[in-house]
């Protein structure tokens, strides 16, 4: 597997396009997604229980695992607006797919932005009109541009990768998202398309995404804020000619026989992972990256409790914000309780007392116990980088282990989400 | 019932005394509270799995339902400090049990501060030889200033209620409170002692702590943070001499036949309450409160788990952090998303196209549809007070109902919890 360029067009038979048409004030604000033939799809969407009205139109479509384009917009996310608003979601996929020459059903569609107001139907139907001549199989930049709300770079991924078992070489997956704020498990503020080439089974799509999703959207947090809007999409229009990739069930309970599955997920994984780690450095506000790496947890359930609690924390995400010159001191000084008591919060099974913490690689607490600011303050700040922590909570009781990603909470996080504008 | 001055030496033969003894820089940090006689008495403790020497100390000798001394210590947690936590803990104790002339079993102890820091305990056995001849029917003030961190008010609270059955009149209750940050249900970086001179049953005192905290205490967020060693204890000397006030079982449920009991319920409901809300006002960089009232649930969980995941939506309590002149529009055009949103992610059984939500007095959404930021803004404006919003959020799918107070998040709470000095 290789990282390569082109993001979602990078996959064979793929266009795309992004365009300002009026939603916000001068920045592209519609991007439109095409594979030249149907593609196997499927999405995964927001657990919240105010969905929004596209998450509810593309629920419904995404039962019949065959979509050919994605129509997205951001700087309104039609959450929070009655009937009118799921007539909207229909009247989106209905207008791009009178543009493309494609049925209704084939369009998914995704919004982002702020909630409780009319989207401004006109302007998007004009957009559609200006996107379409505009799709391009160069243009992947310009669809993930057009998603972005407070993110402050684009994210977009690619990466070819071999499928040796009987097949004819390679597959490409690529990949863009938006997060910013409102990210938290399961699923948040966050659009992601995926596409690829790779030709394999309905069934086997849904269970490589649910496998990734789960191993990297669902492990990020930005501010624990869920949102109405969460999206995945991932099509694959198998024009890369590969033997079919496949699963299939055994009394129930899925059995994996193609080991080609094993190579596709590998790279779903990648591209799902690589994303959502550029969606937690992209936070608002962010200024560090912090990897919460559990181990040694009786259960996997424990595992993630700790860790989404600990990358959670109000107060250890404003420790991390401190200022360049004395942030290890203050890691030092308050991190180790910070974790301490979060995990303690995290209605997960322990034992406190076997509980070992490290600061990148040095140890902060043993058995439940500080071992010394001053000892790890000296320590830590030769390791230290400037923008990124790794903690490792091993609880020394059991083998399951987990890896969840989050950033630091700072006064620009509050500047941002304090603003109507 | 009535207010009264006094804090926690209003009730007969209680005396407080509060002392620098130099754990913290200059700021006073021992706290003694002393009843003239042995008093009937409970704690409640942090459910943090991890908990402070202090507090694994005390849930074993409350056991005994019987106390006559309370000393407490601020600018250092004593936890994650190991078998050497707990002995100063004991210490603790001992020293002050020696001080005063009674068993070391009669005497309570907590901390609050820094965590992962052994406890000087040569400074805290000077200071308990300090603070013992100070103690006075009248320092109640001092004892409150000497258990603050980074509170900015001392929360002191007295009132006296008649018992009017078959008593002899009135039954004093006082109290005091420390909070700011780190607070959020169940019980926080809280400390609160309360002092009573009724004369009650073990059962009945512990019965009407426990509904009290629990409208009261376990209702307040800062930051969704739970500390290690949040603690509440209640002493009741039985110097009032009023009728003995009773609970007793019929069938293993409660029945409570004594109605002395639920005016005694009454006051110390408004004792917790208003030491609560207190907290929530002067949560950490907090410059405004926040009342949210959930109606209409189905069942009080469900009530319960929405009115907690609102009050602690970080972007929520960011939007309340708007500058004075433009608050008004952030709330009316983010607030209503932003609290559709939390509910949403509560895990409660709702249905969101049933749902109502009012800003004060203010309709913002109905069916689950935002009623538009310019007709609520306007009509915000007229009605919003500079410091304090009431967001009631009708479900109408039943008839439980609850209150949660929390409080806004502003640059302020973050410049105080990077700090390590």
């Amino acid at each position: 597997m290789k990282e390569i360029q082109g993001g979602i067009t990078a996959p064979q038979g793929f266009k795309a396009a992004g365009v300002h048409c009026g939603i916000k004030r001068n920045k592209p604000d519609l991007a439109l997604i095409y594979s030249e033939i149907p593609a196997t799809s499927w999405g995964m969407f927001t657990t919240n229980k105010v969905k929004a009205a596209p998450v509810q139109v593309s629920i419904k479509k995404i039962r019949s695992r065959r979509a050919q384009a994605i129509l997205a917009n951001s700087g309104n996310a039609n959450a929070c607006t009655g009937e009118k608003g799921i007539q909207d979601a229909q009247k989106m996929a209905r207008l791009a797919a009178q543009e493309l020459g494609i049925k209704e059903e084939m369009v998914l569609v995704a919004s982002t932005g702020y909630i409780g107001k009319p989207l401004p139907m006109l302007q998007i139907g004009a957009g559609i009109k200006q996107a379409k001549p505009l799709l391009s199989s160069k243009k992947s930049e310009e669809a993930a541009k057009a998603i972005l709300t407070t993110d402050r770079v684009i994210k977009e991924i690619a990466v070819e990768t071999d499928i040796p078992r009987r097949g004819k070489g390679k597959v490409k997956i690529g990949g863009i998202a938006k997060g910013a704020g409102m990210i938290s498990p399961s699923l948040a503020t966050m659009l992601c398309f995926i596409t690829t080439d790779a030709c394999i089974t309905e069934d086997a799509l849904e269970e490589a995404i649910r496998l990734a999703v789960n191993k990297s959207f669902n492990q990020i947090s930005i501010d624990g804020d869920m949102s109405t809007n969460d999206t995945v999409y991932i099509m694959a229009n198998g024009l890369a000619r590969n033997k079919r990739i496949k699963t299939w069930r055994k009394k129930k309970k899925l059995r994996v026989k193609d080991e080609n599955f094993d190579y596709f997920c590998q790279a779903l994984d990648f591209v799902c992972i690589s994303l959502a780690k550029l969606i937690v450095r992209d936070g608002e506000g962010a200024t560090r990256f912090m990897e919460v790496k559990v181990k040694g947890a009786a259960f996997p359930k424990d595992a993630r409790r700790i860790a989404k609690a600990v990358a959670n924390s109000t107060l250890l995400k404003t420790a991390m914000a401190a200022t360049h010159s004395n942030w290890g001191r203050v890691m030092a000084g308050l991190g180790v309780g910070r974790v301490m008591a979060a995990l303690g919060a995290a209605h997960a099974k322990i034992d406190p007392n076997k509980v070992d913490i490290y600061f990148d690689e040095i140890l902060a607490v043993k058995g439940g116990i500080g071992v010394g600011i001053d000892l790890v303050e000296k320590r830590l700040r030769e390791v230290l980088k400037e923008d990124e922590i790794r903690i490792t909570i091993q609880l020394n009781q059991g083998s399951c282990q987990t890896t969840f990603w989050g950033c630091d909470l700072t006064e620009q996080y509050v500047k941002i989400n304090k603003r109507y504008v």
